[in-house]
């Protein structure tokens, strides 16, 4: 068994737990031995309490320490860990794996998808992209990240950076455009509700066509004139502003082909 | 029973055809009796061949006529429309209803969905926009409506325009923002597929939050740290504009709170 240590107590740290706790149901490969939170009481909803600690000398023995703590804390409870010598990894997808203390092996953990408190997820669907200082330890993560997912990749800091801004766009951005949608929606007096279903079935056809071949509307068929009157339909200067570049980058895109 | 013609053998007729035909299985609201279509042959696989013409005067007398052709064609054929004072409709986002050809009851049956013709469609959970003149044909569009969809809507031309324009932020733009997250993956070497299962919770996020509750990541943060960093690795002018105006109108959008 590999014994596993998390560190932190905020989202991905919470689904990282309930993930661990329902894989021991299915198989022996790892043992979540240990958690660390600064409040207790805060997991105890999650895991037995004799389990969590919030003293750095309290930390038991482990084969891995998943640090799951906002991204400018990372360094500080690399720094604040008493041992030296033993794995320890973040879960962080832009913070680069030499800038973490050096006096422990290093890697990285980092479970690419949205986490929020009350949502549940299927960590079996959640990809996760590794990346250590040498082979073993990669193989010490890949046999961890395999027993809580069936989708587990080796993705160097360079790739991950890549990774965390390509989920910039298709996450935050796409979050915004919904935001958009919304707006136009609320000033003239339509249920954003008629959306959804094109909201999921656009999300829906990316994973069976590719973005280019998925692509439809105005902008990809030059038609200027609906784009003319969408464009004097839009008061507000900022979706103005939006519609007009992504649809400016839409055509120079389908020049490309 | 309502007897209803489609005019039109693209994508959203032959969606329709297969809808109408589910629909006659469970109830007798519509007998779809008719379809137009220049090329016969393309309808075979789904409707009765005997039911498919290609000539305008061979239109039976029917309760409504769908026009499911391109919008530039729209004027067209109700131009080609023999009969008077029947109810004709479109199945448009942004041909404005006042002008289709008056010689005939005008209305707008805007099925709020992308549909392509390879992909099944479940039509109960497309929102259907109806518009007419005058309250009885509504009730008219609003049985036909109701007998292939659970979601319909009453919707005038200024309302559908703005849906119109809102679809193409959260359909056509978004599914460009999966362009680009495309575009940085292969030039890094990394697979899209590992961004599919966040563009999938991107998206069924918004069916229970508001996307301004929904919005995260180092914009709606103003984590500049992040921010600076994303821009100084974007090497692609076009996806680095896109970046920093989606960035800022997220941030300015924040202060409106
Ligand atoms: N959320 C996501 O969608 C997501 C996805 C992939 C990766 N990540 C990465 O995963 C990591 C954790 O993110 P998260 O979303 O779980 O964050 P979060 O929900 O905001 O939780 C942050 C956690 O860090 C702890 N913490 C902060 N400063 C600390 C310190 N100095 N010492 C000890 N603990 C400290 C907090 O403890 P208190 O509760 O005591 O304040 C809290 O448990 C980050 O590196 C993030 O980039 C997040
Ligand atoms: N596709 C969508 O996602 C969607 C969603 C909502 C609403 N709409 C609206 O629905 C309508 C149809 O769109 P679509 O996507 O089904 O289009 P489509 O797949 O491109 O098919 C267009 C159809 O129009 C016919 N047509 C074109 N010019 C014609 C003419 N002069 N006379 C007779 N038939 C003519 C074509 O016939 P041939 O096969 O003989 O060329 C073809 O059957 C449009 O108003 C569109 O805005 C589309």
């Amino acid at each position: 068994m590999i014994k596993v240590v998390i560190i932190g107590s905020g989202s991905v740290a919470q689904h990282l737990i309930v993930a661990f706790r329902n894989a021991q149901k299915q198989e022996n490969t790892v043992d979540l031995i240990q958690v660390f939170s600064r409040k207790k009481e805060k997991l105890w909803h999650l895991i037995d309490s004799t389990k969590v600690i919030n003293e750095y000398d309290e930390l038991l023995d482990a084969d891995l320490y998943i640090i799951a703590v906002s991204d400018n804390s990372i360094l500080e409870v690399t720094e604040n860990l008493t041992f030296k010598n033993r794995l320890v990894v973040h879960t962080s997808g832009s913070f680069p794996i030499d800038e973490l203390n050096d006096s422990n092996r290093r890697g990285v953990f980092y479970p690419l998808q949205t986490f929020s408190k009350n949502r549940g997820v299927d960590f079996r669907l959640v990809p996760i992209c590794l990346e250590s200082e040498n082979a073993t330890d990669y193989q010490i993560l890949n046999r961890v990240a395999k027993s809580i997912s069936n989708s587990v990749f080796a993705i160097n800091s360079n790739q991950r950076k890549a990774l965390h801004v390509a989920a910039v766009f298709v996450n935050n951005f796409t979050n915004y455009l919904y935001q958009i949608g919304n707006e136009i929606c609320e000033q003239h007096q339509v249920p954003f509700e008629i959306l959804k279903p094109l909201i999921t079935e656009t999300a829906q056809k990316i994973m069976v066509l590719s973005p280019l071949e998925a692509q439809t509307g105005p902008a990809k068929r030059c038609d200027s004139v609906t784009i003319e009157s969408h464009e004097a339909f839009l008061k507000d200067e900022n979706h103005l502003e939006i519609y007009k570049i992504l649809t400016q980058a839409i055509q120079d895109n389908g020049k490309k082909l």
